[in-house]
């Protein structure tokens, strides 16, 4: 397919892009910041450019005369017929400025010092670890290496009878080596059964003891805003935090944009990838400061609204903007985060809050949930202001 | 890397392959056979092939000088320097000339006839369907379709309070679709819970009702013969079946000479890619004689001894054959079919029986559970005389 070149001004960024490609989705590709509301409907008029050299094919749509005689046309709605150069007015990027500046926390209240006004919580995370010391095989006791797993565990934890389940292929894979390479002491990560009284499952091993390393990640998914705290895992307490803006805000402003925005081809992945990149950015920054791996991190929790919770996990939302307004999934299972992308451990669970409707999300859900005011006798009520960007 | 071509007689067949490569891994990549009966290990002395033309690097090892002299050398201990021209002895093939015909039943009782011999089973698959018409969503009852498919399930099966687990995230992603293509009806395939009392999950979802459709697939995987039966899981009948020799044949005779040629550079996998291979053949020849597709088959049970069981998953054999001799696992988690290069759906689920030892496998098992000796009163004795081969 013939390529084409666009040189984007006043920032000098260019980028190569098929023929034929739309320029708004070449200008996100590019990393340049084009203020699109509707999401690329041709119907909110934000995004104009000037095509100051080349040739786009380009519909007027809602665009003034006097502004289509002046060289102006909406990315949106142009495509790219040769290479280019355009210019990307002051008006178009505006919103966008701000945008390329680090986000504050959106916080007033650092989560840090959360606890005093909402009181303190119990540790009790859904992943932990135990070390075992197990006797080496020998002609008289040479059980397979994840019965002789399994025997370990049942001298540690006498209490269920039941064998845990585990991550299959991958443990079984490394077991063998990692038990022989460690002079058979090794750490084992567990993870909680879903329903009480269900068996745990092992989802991961480690040579020697690493109990004191148990790190997890809770992650504010904003339309405009991510968020991350790490949380030491044994002691409950925060020790990093960073946050970035959501880079799907190339694809549109809000969330029906972002939902119109997936309805085109490539749409709904593209906006996948982008709030994946977001966190990736989010887990990187915080391990950059705490000098560990991303494969330390062993759970993620995170939240967002419906349309955000259906995008991190690449579902459709389109029936969410139709009317009756159904979302495909509003009690979200447990996901393989490095089966979406993100940079963890490719047994590491991610917790996905449930949401309660379309536009009721798991957002909401978890702020009821982390002010603890179920525990109040009084009737309460929970008010997310939201960035109203 | 360089790339040479070696011409294989008398068959002239005609492979390429990189400098260096291993002359007996050569022909079995070119599909030719030679009776390597160590594995490949310079040990045996059987893999004598003529080199023709052109320069291989060869040691003598326990070749004799007359042999040596002829212009003999073992595959095993040459690498590939040049183009090659190599007449495989009728002694180095003799016993793979048979290998060359489609296999004969290995069983002299038919499967099929084989309830009379050991009385008949209740039919009770660990997977099963149901049909569900749902109500289309209204304004007033909104819920998402996920929750739609929990109470229609909950309709039909009042017993269970819990809701069950489904495959994620394969079977999200298509539910919506699937739900508004079908117009609400659709049938779901269950799998049963691992432990008694444990919730079953949904792996799949199909449009309008397909409940007559379920079936299940029993594999035998032997050291030299493979062979699989259809199993229409709504009668328990058997009305299919296809075998063929197994494709690991060509690195080693025995399991022994299986797990040492695992040890080699790319032999783990290379044997893996072989069973499964075999596998998908059977399946093949299977479901164009039923004119069904793979992904029609809901279950497959497999059964081999210890050594197959860990080349079929991948796993490293070789502590199997070193004191203590101990295998990796025992008792196989189920394992997503598709996952492994197995022709089926992918969250089609498959079962390997499970172990006792290195050298009591799954297939013994298999044996056991099949008669039904364990219902009898009296001390049984059961004995798998196997191919001998």
């Amino acid at each position: 397919m013939t390529k084409h070149t666009i040189e984007f001004l006043p920032d000098n960024i260019t980028v190569t892009v098929d023929k034929g490609e739309n320029l708004l989705s070449a200008a996100a590709e590019a990393g340049v910041y084009i203020h699109a509301y509707c999401g690329g409907d041709g119907v909110c008029g934000k995004c104009k450019v000037v095509v100051d050299e080349g040739e786009v094919h380009s519909s007027k749509s809602n665009l003034k005369q006097e502004d289509w005689d002046k060289g102006f046309r909406l990315a949106c709605l142009s495509t790219v017929e040769s290479d280019l150069k355009v210019t990307i007015p002051e008006m178009t990027t505006k919103s966008g400025k701000a945008l390329k500046r680090k986000p504050k926390t959106t916080r007033t209240i650092s989560a840090k010092s959360l606890d005093t006004l909402i009181g303190t919580w119990e540790v009790d995370p859904p992943v932990s670890k135990i070390y075992l010391e197990l006797d080496p095989p020998t002609m008289e006791d040479n059980i397979s290496d994840m019965q002789r797993v399994m025997r370990g565990i049942k001298l540690v934890m006498p209490g269920d009878s039941r064998e845990p389940s585990y991550d299959h292929p991958e443990l079984i894979k490394h077991l063998p080596r990692v038990l022989r390479e460690s002079d058979w002491k090794i750490t084992l990560l567990l993870l909680r059964g879903k329903n009480k009284g269900e068996t745990f499952r092992i989802i991961d091993v480690e040579a020697g003891n690493t109990t004191k390393r148990l790190y997890g990640l809770a992650v504010d998914i904003g339309t405009t805003t991510c968020s991350g705290v790490l949380v030491d895992l044994n002691t409950g307490k925060i020790i990093a935090e960073a946050s970035g803006y959501n880079g799907q805000i190339s694809f549109g402003e809000d969330v029906i944009s972002r939902i119109i925005y997936a309805a085109r081809p490539g749409g709904l992945k593209a906006l996948q990838d982008k709030v994946i990149e977001t966190i990736n950015t989010i887990i990187d920054d915080i391990c950059r400061k705490m000098i560990i791996s991303p494969s330390d991190i062993s759970y993620i929790m995170a939240a967002g609204n419906t349309v955000m919770s259906h995008l991190l996990l690449g579902l459709d939302p389109k029936y969410i903007r139709e009317s009756p307004y159904v979302p495909s999934v509003s009690q979200f299972p447990l996901t393989k985060a490095a089966g979406l992308g993100i940079h963890a451990h490719p047994s590491m669970r991610l917790f996905l809050y449930p949401c309660i409707a379309s536009y009721v999300g798991g957002d909401i859900v978890a702020g009821v949930h982390a002010c603890q005011m179920a525990k109040s006798e009084e009737v309460s009520l929970f008010i997310d202001i939201g960035t109203n960007g």
